[in-house]
């Protein structure tokens, strides 16, 4: 799964994240390496290497037909309809969200065979972008000179925050300022939002993620990793000719294909410090909280099948994260990788050092972040535990906490998330009428606060205040059995009753989050004042001596905004010999059959009973040398006429050292194949209505 | 493949074969680890891990099922006739000595329906161990104190020579002296020697070899690596009870397993010093060598598909060889590896220096070898090429020189390989009439000579006497088109003429090895004296050492000599996911189709024409944790009940490191199921004779 950092969007809204989302860099590309902004692709490059040449309109066609999932993932239109086409990986949230205890929908599968058995989903919301606008002149403008950094940050923010609102009240349409190249160009996107998506098709999980966390992020592979949502406006589905058409040969080996799709975050152009203060905090850190959840909903799975299901896509999540992490980890730990990252930026500050006015302006930006990183490490186990993990009851109650002070202030001075431009999306996700689940909430916060302490120690101050002499369990269970935020129309109630509702609230969480409050925001404060403003300012150095350098032959780390990447499908040394380019059916019955059809390589009844009416020959997964990330997952492959010829769903065990460098000679984007679509549709699903719809008969 | 030294058996008649033949040493064990001699077969630790104790009557029966292809390799029998399976990559060579430009049966494989059928191989032995008698005393005894190292090394070998040549002539019977535990023990292994032996049956090489050298030392794999023999005495096939009865089942996820075969050669307790031997002079020294070499039979092959078919067993053992040494090099270039192994060596040498009297005897063993590694790596490119290597004809003209000489000698003084007991293997391989290819044998050497020259530099003492001004090509084209040394009757005539017939032979060859002569044994003698006796004393006081603080609860280094081996059938960790233990039918189509059967992962036709009428679940492969290494290949994987259930061919790319260490987590030897055997010769083959016969039906 390509989704490595899922777990931190939305949940780590602490230093971490912050850190991760401004530690943004720029860097110069080789081959098929890159994750273009669509104002910038390599045009010149593509001619060079593959002698195609992109018109701007196939780009906005591309662009147009492209679909970013806002809880993580990317998509497709492949009909004129508003057909998307995903990973169910994506879609597997929403999939447990529809689920009863009656009819569990991740393990059966589903398919709406008429629009009305279209299965709306709780707080699905997806994005087309739809207009692009470079601010940086007006994002610059708003810095004096003699501002001390924190200042620098506020008028940052305020100005960022002022260009969203008038964009939204100007056209109705989400919009979003991105920091490009870490301040080296801030750009305005405006995105349609849509957020009447309705369930239309999903495989059993058995055939979507075939090989379990075993196979997750390998190759070869044999994942029928897909999902259909329709995207409907008015209660009736959207019609537009931007779509991509069906292509069931698939590209051939060797050739040229694009991926269009939002990759969530790269760290390629860390400083050497940074990568550092990575390999030897952060990573140890998260590792060993993501193993100690692990631990507590393994237990809680144990209890019965119907807590299995509840917990199946939390344990999902934290198993991707962990194995993506852990070789993000790893190839921190490669000497060879550490060291070509030294050299490259020694190499790069004897140029800055080179001519005297850049020394001068950009020349101390290294030496300032190496300090920063330092104070990080200092404090970085404290900080990442000053904060409640892993409860969504707990999130609700902070989120209302927060926003009832933050909406009194300014725009401009609101703490990230609460600005005006950003209300419609904070209550989609605060009003969501998702299911809760008591049982399982209670095992997460007792499991997190036992981490906790032990982490920080009984004597800390947190501790302290959190816990009050008691146990981690007796906090827990008086926490989620008293409180009664499951219900949507107090969490209203609140929302719109504001501060004076808050203090007025009784529920036994709303208290507990306000008690927590001055701690939490002393936490935000103390890293905007000694990480954030310091390191932003010391980044955008960074970034303007390389434009300087290098100028804008380079492409931006990834932001969770809309990439062009390109590349060719291609197999890979591995293991001694070489992973073709492609899989096919009998691959993976010998897969399931190998093993005996153990629990994680078995596969639907319906997969042996149907082998037969099957052309086993059909190529299952393919890969290429696109530069993806987390976050495209569920991304188009398309060829140079623009068909769609597969979905991208992971990447192999090689391209996980890929968010601080890119090897073309190892990493692979792994895809699935529109011939296993089309067989799996028609053959196996009975859902030829789909399939015609996608094949336009 | 297994056979990784393959090269280097027969043709590194120089200092590096003394220095791998030498080298051998002892190991403590741990769990599946283990090449274990007959006598010293590990009952308890098998008692203790399987719950297995294997009788007496069943080891005798397991040995004397076991055969030794004299030119590298294993193989059992598995018919009361006499039938032998082993691989087809240990056949190759036999395979294109029976080929004729008109019928290549490497390429289109060979069936012998009914006995007269069966055709007679030109220079193929084997052996089946049949006495083992430990005569270290007497060996030691021929020593006495007070003689120099030279003086040493001399008794040893006459003592040796003498028991061999008593043996022989009291019995018949092949008799070698085999130095154990390096120096440790001495044992007189006598064998029934076969030297009528016919091929029955061979495939096609596309599917004995399918993925070629990519897929060789991997997994997961999907050869059809067999080949069956018939043993004949008399004329007559032998009649035998020793056999190993059919499983066409095979082995269970999990199940105990037991490989009896002739692992080649190991370094697992090579001291540190000689790792860094290794690593920094032998292994860049011979990669080097191999790459030169291949260049030469790729540009040779190029010239036509006669051409392709002479060279291409030279190819493949070449290919083979680099792969397997890359790996092993890679293996002592791993920092945990290499650490470990001096950790080792610091704790075993606190050992002996704890306790004075062990002190005194061994503690300068280590300190002896360092300085004799030194001196090997001084001149070890010289005496490397101070040879004419990859000639058959210059191979056999010195074998004549020196033989002529070493005759005339007494037994006890004459060099290796020409003691009265080695005469008959001696005559064997020089009188073989297997073809020999002239244009080949010309392009070989002429790339030879080219090497030597760019390594030794044309001022170089040997480069002179060989070249005598003139250009490689020249010096080779007179030689190569001068000698008539094909003419096996020739050999025979100088054979029988003696040191006379040598002096007033006018062939070039002969001429050309006579003026080596002096140069060749000024070689082997400064190695006796500089390294060799050295070594073998420090070596054994090392193994006493060891006896001394281990006792006999370990095995010897591999010496080509029968071991027994157990483990059990069992996947591995594999490039972020897992290996099967097991592979079917489905995944060799799958791999042959998801490289659009590019030329190395195609399949003989019959396996498309018949795909229908196979069970494609039928297991192909397999892998378990018996501790295999080059040599074994062919060897029987038996059950407990001594039923036969695959035969090894090869290990994963993670075993290349058991030169060194045995790492039970991912070495694997990888194996032949006895069911896809049975499904090809019936459904593929039309040989449901042979298959009636090994089936006993």
């Amino acid at each position: 799964m390509n989704d490595k950092k899922q777990l931190f969007w939305g949940k780590m809204t602490g230093v971490l994240l912050l850190v991760l989302i401004l530690f943004i860099g720029v860097v110069a590309h080789f081959a098929d390496e890159g994750m273009w902004t669509f104002d910038n692709p390599p045009i010149q490059l593509l001619g060079n290497l593959y002698g195609f040449t992109p018109t701007q309109e196939w780009l906005d066609h591309v662009r147009l037909s492209s679909v970013r999932f806002m809880d993580g993932g990317s998509g497709s239109f492949v009909s004129p309809d508003g057909l998307v086409l995903t990973n169910h990986h994506v879609a597997v949230g929403q999939l447990q969200k529809i689920s009863t205890p009656e009819m569990d929908y991740v393990t059966s599968g589903f398919y709406a065979e008429t629009p009305d058995e279209e299965l709306k989903c709780a707080d699905l919301e997806v994005n087309v972008l739809v207009y692009m606008e470079n601010v940086t002149d007006r994002v610059i403008a708003a810095i004096s000179e003699g501002m001390s950094e924190e200042e620098a940050l506020k008028a940052r923010e305020a100005v960022i925050a002022k260009i969203e609102k008038e964009s939204l009240e100007e056209t109705g349409l989400r919009s979003n300022v991105i920091d490009l190249y870490h301040g080296g160009e801030y750009w305005l996107y405006r995105y349609r939002k849509y957020t009447d998506v309705r369930l239309v098709m999903a495989p059993e999980r058995q055939a979507a993620y075939f090989g379990g966390d075993y196979d997750n992020f390998t190759y070869p592979r044999y994942d029928l990793d897909m999902a259909f949502f329709r995207v409907y406006e008015n209660d009736k589905p959207i019609r537009s000719n931007n779509y991509f058409k069906w292509n069931a040969e698939g590209a051939g080996d060797g050739e040229l294909v694009f991926v269009s799709g939002n990759p969530g975050s790269s760290d390629r152009l860390f400083t050497y410090a940074q990568l550092e203060y990575l390999r030897d905090s952060y990573y140890p850190l998260v590792l060993n909280y993501i193993d100690k959840r692990l631990s507590v909903l393994r237990e809680f799975m144990q209890e019965g099948p119907e807590q299995e299901r509840k917990a199946l896509v939390q344990i999902f999540g934290l198993e991707n994260s962990k194995k993506a992490l852990t070789g993000e980890y790893e190839s921190l730990l490669d000497k060879n990788l550490i060291e070509k990252k030294r050299k490259d930026e020694e190499t790069f500050r004897q140029l800055v050092d080179s001519n005297p006015e850049w020394q001068r302006f950009y020349g101390d930006a290294w030496e300032t972040i190496m300090k920063v990183t330092r104070v990080q490490s200092e404090s970085a186990t404290r900080r990442f535990y000053y904060q409640i993990r892993g409860s969504n009851l707990a999130t609700i109650a902070s989120d209302l906490v927060f926003y009832t002070k933050e909406i009194k202030k300014p725009d401009s001075e609101r703490l990230e998330g609460y600005h005006d431009s950003q209300l419609d999306e904070f209550k989609f996700n605060l009003f969501s009428p998702a299911p809760i689940y008591y049982d399982l909430e209670e095992a997460n916060l007792t499991g997190y606060l036992s981490l906790a302490m032990e982490e920080l120690g009984p004597e800390d101050d947190f501790m302290q205040l959190v816990l009050n002499g008691r146990t981690p369990e007796e906090v827990s269970q008086e926490l989620i059995q008293g409180t009664k935020l499951a219900d949507v129309s107090l969490r209203e109630a609140l929302f719109e009753g504001g501060e004076k509702a808050i203090e007025a609230c009784q529920d036994p969480m709303i208290k507990f989050m306000k008690k927590l409050e001055p701690v939490l925001r002393d936490n935000i404060e103390w890293n905007k004042k000694n990480i954030e403003s310091i390191l932003t300012l010391a980044q955008e150095k960074i970034a303007k001596a390389r434009f300087a350098i290098y100028g804008k032959e380079a492409y931006p780390d990834a932001t969770f905004t809309l990439r062009l990447t390109y590349g060719a499908v291609k197999g890979y040394p591995m293991n001694g010999t070489k992973a073709p380019y492609k899989t096919t059916l009998y691959g993976l019955f010998d897969r399931a059959l190998s093993f005996n059809r153990e629990i994680d390589f078995d596969l639907p009844e319906r997969f042996w009973e149907r082998q037969d009416q099957m052309d086993l020959s059909t190529p299952v997964n393919f890969v290429s040398t696109c530069d993806v990330l987390g976050g495209n997952s569920g991304s188009p492959v398309i060829n140079a006429n623009a068909e769609i010829v597969g979905v991208i769903f992971d990447g192999n065990i090689e391209s996980l050292g890929g968010t601080f460098v890119f090897d073309e000679t190892k990493n692979r984007a792994v895809a699935v194949h529109t011939g296993y679509i089309t067989e799996a549709l028609r053959k196996l699903y009975d859902a030829g209505k789909l399939m015609n719809e996608i094949e336009g008969k």
